[in-house]
């Protein structure tokens, strides 16, 4: 199942998310997806694994597992980079082994201090907070990106974590309209205005944490997971299907692609195997009832700056 | 007591809003907030009601009360003017009876559909959603904004309910640096990283809604009023101060220019008495473990759309 971007080409609804994948347990999470029908990957420069991640489909490419034009791979320009866009991109290229990107987001609507291409740390000042770059604007940044796709080396080009504000701001400065808005949307955190504003302007809405953040983000932010909610549990039940495949048939069904990530080999096929039922009308309502307007994802830990407040 | 904007003008750090003043208590409530010390008004296009504070003005200057020159006005540009600054600014001057504004805000960082300089009235689509304009972008509204400081018709420009992310792209585009962003920012709702984001730049914070909304956003919005917290009404007592008192001092001392609304006059007074007592730094502190991360306002309610999530 794909959906027809703004650009022309089609986006698997389902793909996998490689943030958090330890280097050494690529290859194999990448080789299992691809045999379990996954063909989409959303990368990021910021994840600081595209090298592990060019590895793997460099040998599933050689063990004639996919085509690379079977494939549908997203990489991410990060904050540090935008004003070094070419340079960037073809930096992940490189380390993705790859020609060209099917998709290419950046990352945050935010540029910050340039700390040479393909590093990704996040220069803090004395206090601890994040060195903007206060000299180049997003449209610029757009700009380069567009220019990529001129250039052949990226098909479709999009945001990630804008807004509404952000997101008419950029239909309103660009020449390529952005085909793709990546943001945190999830049975807690529904974002029911921004998503339907993206469909209703042509822009697809990619659900990254579509499982809530889970485990991970409990871990690293203290947030509260969806899939214990005794509400989506017992409606699982009812389809005989976990919690989780619940939350992410119910993004497929509101026409957001989702990418949940797991290195579980039996998470990831738990998590695929989500096209053999439909969430009927009524339980679909019982799940837009479950919104908290919970974000569980908070950059904000990491560069001593509440970007959400 | 005043703050020097980036602009080289100076902003009294108190001011009295004037949104939802009706027309017919515009004339008494100026006159007398003059009396009483106020030299600084928050108005706007959108509150339908310029011209009522034009003719007070008037009626002020006329009876020799205070001068032009004495006072610092601001007002804003509504959504749907963003691709007619010139006319929206001229409009907002006639109306005001003024030649000069010493503050223009980009009201909110969106552009909707024109509806006619003068009108405020937000376009809504059949669904109900606000009808978005998608071919102005901020920066060409900020640069139009610049415009208007060539031409002498307003001193300083800024911008309000602006982002950290939103902030930093229009200083990013700027030629003109925003010399304001006002923004709502209570005890309940502190908001320090874009304070001390905006401060660490150059621009100068106001706090709109600063006694937290009160018994108006209660009763608009449901929201629960900082002022009735505990805390607030015992520290009060301490400095034989009302909590009100004690809320906008805490927004003086935090470097943020406060501009409360009232229609009553014991409000009008109690509100500029805020110059005789500093709250200790311990005092400071307990104030700052009150945020609650509430905002109160929600154009929300009013668009069919919610901007925030």
């Amino acid at each position: 199942m794909a959906i027809t971007l703004s650009s022309g080409f089609k986006m698997p609804i389902m793909g996998l998310g490689v943030w958090r994948v330890e280097g050494n347990a690529m290859k194999d999470l990448v080789v299992n997806a691809i045999k379990l029908g996954y063909r989409h990957f959303d990368c990021a420069a910021d994840y600081k694994n595209e090298a592990e991640v060019g590895e793997a489909l460099e040998f599933a490419f050689q063990q004639g597992l996919v085509k690379r034009e079977d494939l549908f791979i997203t990489t991410k320009l990060w904050n540090s980079d935008h004003g070094h866009v070419l340079e960037a991109c073809k930096d992940s290229l490189m380390k993705l082994k790859l020609d060209y990107l099917d998709l290419y987001l950046v990352h945050f609507p935010i540029a910050t201090k340039h700390t040479g291409v393909g590093t990704t740390d996040s220069a803090l000042d004395a206090n601890g907070v994040l060195e903007i770059d206060t000299t180049i604007s997003l449209e610029t940044t757009w700009h380069a990106m567009e220019e990529l796709v001129s250039m052949g080396l990226v098909r479709s080009i999009g945001i990630s974590n804008f807004d509404i504000f952000l997101t008419r701001d950029c239909l309103a400065y660009s020449k390529v309209k952005p085909s793709v808005n990546q943001i945190e949307t999830h049975p807690y955190f529904q974002r029911e205005d921004l998503v339907k504003f993206c469909q209703k302007h042509g822009i697809c809405v990619t659900a990254h944490t579509p499982l809530g953040g889970a485990a991970a983000n409990t871990e690293w932010f203290g947030s509260v997971s969806c899939l214990e909610d005794p509400v989506l549990v017992d409606l699982a039940k009812n389809y005989d299907k976990t919690p989780a495949q619940l939350a992410l048939r119910w993004g497929i069904q509101r026409k957001t692609v989702v990418i949940p990530k797991t290195s579980k080999f039996e998470r990831l096929k738990e998590n695929i195997e989500v096209f053999d039922f439909d969430i009927s009308a009524e339980d679909m309502d019982t799940i837009k009832r479950m919104d908290r307007k919970l974000r569980t994802n908070q950059p904000a830990v990491f560069w001593g700056i509440d970007l959400f407040a």
